[in-house]
C-alpha cells in the first residue's frame, strides 16, 4: 500500500504509547515528527524541567505530561532518552523498576559506548536498549526550536549489541525510518572512534583556535575564513563538554594524531620544503573535494 | 561636488594610466571596480599568461593589453602587482628599469613583510612602493570570476614604511577608497603576525583535519560541522603554499601555540577535569560570540 499523499513519511511502527524522557530540541522534534508521519500512539513527555515539558505540550510535540516515569513506561512500548549525556546514568536507574518485556528503549546521545555501558550496568534487560545517534541538530535549543522535519533526510546511526533483542532493534529502526532518516549500523566503539575524528576533534580544533586568538590576537584581520573554521566553538559548552568527556579516550587519541600532523606541517615550513607543502595541501584539498562531491546515499 | 547618483563610489584619484601586473581575480576586479567608480584613467593589463590578460580585456577589466611592461609603466602613475607571492621578486626586477618619480607601486599580496623585503632589495626607490592587502577574494579564480564590487565594504590593510613617500601612501589610500574599502594601517610585521593567527593558522588547521580523516577515517559520520571547519582546506594549494611559506616564521609560532592549546585540552580530558573543560569551552564561545557580534566599523 502506498503511503497517503499528505504523509510522505509513513509511520512504520505501532505503539500505543511512547515516553519521551527529555523534551528539548531533539525529544520534542521526535514527537512532532512522529505526528507528522501519521503515527497514532499517545506521546507522553517526562522531564526534569517542568517548563520545558509544558512547552513541548503547548507546541504539540507531546499529548500529555507526566511526572510519574514508571507509570508512563508501564503503558509504553517505546522509551526515547533525550537528555544530556551526563544524565543517562540517573535515567537508566529510574527506568529499571519499570522495565517490562514490551518496552524498547533507545536514545539520541552523541556518544554511544558510555551509554551502552550505563545501560548494561543499570538495566535489568539491557538487550532491550538499542542506542541511536540521529545526526541532526540546530544551534538553537529547547522545545520551541523543535521541528517535525529536523531529522528528515539525515543519517541516523544505530548501535545494536551482539545480544540485542531483535524486536527492540526492529522497533528502533522503524522509529527513525518513520522520521525519514537514513539508517547506518555500527558498533558503539566504531561510532565513537569515527565521531572523535570528524565531529569531536573539529569541535576541539575550533575551540582551541579561539584560545590562540584570545591569547595572541589577530582580530584586525580576522575574516570569513576564521568565522567558518571556528563556527563550532559557539556550540553549547555544557553539552560539548559532556560529549567530549563521554568520548574522551577516542578524542585524546584524535587530538594526538592532529598534533602530529600539525608538527609535520611545522617541520615542512621550517625546513623550507615547498614541494612537500604543496603536496600536503593538494592531498587535503583532493580528499575534501572528493568527500564533498561524493554520491549522496538515496533515501 | 556630490558624486553622480549612479556612482555610489567615487574615483578618488586622477591617474592618466594604471598598469595592472597580473589580471587574475583580484587584478581584474580592481580594473572593473575602478571603472564602476568612474575613474577615467586608461587601464593596461600585463601578465605572463596571455590568455588571462586577453580575458581581462574581453570582460572590460582593462582597456588595453601590453607585452611591454616598461613602456606601460613609463606612462603610468600607478602600478598594481597582483601575481602570486612567489612571483614578486621577478616582477620587482622587471619594474626597476622603468621606475620613475611619478610612479606609485602597490600590490595585493596576502603576506607583507616578504613583499616589503623584495621591494627594498630590488627597487631603486622602494619608498614609492606601499604594500596593500585588500581582504577580499572568492573560491573562484581568474578574470572571468572578477567583480566590480569584490572589494566593496571589505577591509584593506596598507603597510607604509617609516620612509614611505607621502604621495605614494596617499595614492594607494585613494585607490582602495575608490573601491569602497575600509582602510587599516599597520606595519608589515604586525600584519603578518596577525594574519598568521587568524588566517594562515585556520587554513593549516583545516588542512590538517583532512589529513587526520584521510589517515584514520570517520567518513560515515562526517557532517556539516566537519564540512564547515574544513572549508579552507579546499583553497588553491599553490597559492596557500606560497602564502604559508612567505609567512612561515609567524605561522610556525602560531602552530606552536595551537599545539600547546590542544595539549592543554588533552591534559584536561585525561585528568577528568570536567570543570576546567567547561570553563575552557565557555571562554572559547564567549570570545567568539563577542567577536561575531562586535559593532562593525562604519564605512
Amino acid at each position: 500500500m502506498l503511503p497517503p499523499m499528505n504523509h510522505p513519511r509513513q509511520c512504520q511502527f505501532a505503539a500505543t504509547q511512547i515516553t519521551l524522557i527529555g523534551t528539548g530540541l531533539l525529544g520534542a522534534s521526535v514527537g512532532l515528527g512522529l505526528k507528522a508521519a501519521g503515527c497514532t500512539g499517545r506521546i507522553v513527555g517526562v522531564g526534569r524541567r517542568r517548563a520545558s515539558v509544558e512547552r513541548a505540550l503547548q507546541c504539540g510535540a507531546v499529548d500529555a505530561v507526566s511526572e510519574d516515569l514508571a507509570a508512563s513506561l508501564a503503558d509504553s512500548s517505546l522509551a526515547l532518552i533525550a537528555v544530556p549525556l551526563s544524565g543517562f546514568a540517573a535515567v537508566f536507574e529510574q527506568i529499571r523498576p519499570a522495565e517490562h518485556e514490551g518496552l524498547t528503549i533507545t536514545d539520541v546521545g552523541s556518544a554511544k559506548q558510555c551509554v551502552a555501558d550505563h545501560a548494561r550496568k543499570h538495566l535489568a534487560a539491557p538487550q532491550r536498549f538499542v542506542g541511536s545517534h540521529p545526526m541532526a541538530g540546530s544551534e538553537q535549543q529547547g522545545p520551541d526550536a523543535a521541528q517535525a522535519d529536523l531529522f528528515a533526510g539525515k543519517p541516523c546511526i544505530i548501535c545494536p549489541e551482539p545480544d540485542s533483542d531483535p524486536h527492540a532493534v526492529s522497533q528502533v529502526k522503524k522509529l527513525w525510518q518513520s522520521l525519514d532518516m537514513h539508517l547506518m549500523e555500527m558498533s558503539s566503539a566504531e561510532h565513537d572512534r569515527q565521531t572523535a575524528l570528524t565531529s569531536h576533534l573539529p569541535h576541539a580544533a575550533a575551540a582551541m583556535l579561539m584560545q590562540v586568538a584570545d591569547q595572541h590576537g589577530g582580530w584586525d584581520v580576522a575574516s570569513t575564513g576564521f568565522r567558518d573554521t571556528t563556527r563550532l566553538a559557539s556550540s553549547n559548552p555544557p553539552m560539548r563538554s559532556d560529549i567530549m568527556f563521554a568520548n574522551r579516550e577516542h578524542l585524546v587519541e584524535a587530538i594526538s594524531s592532529y598534533r602530529q600532523q600539525l608538527e609535520a606541517l611545522s617541520d615542512i615550513l621550517q625546513r623550507n620544503d615547498e614541494e612537500a607543502l604543496r603536496q600536503l595541501l593538494t592531498k587535503s584539498k583532493t580528499v575534501r573535494d572528493n568527500w564533498i562531491s561524493r554520491p549522496k546515499e538515496s533515501p
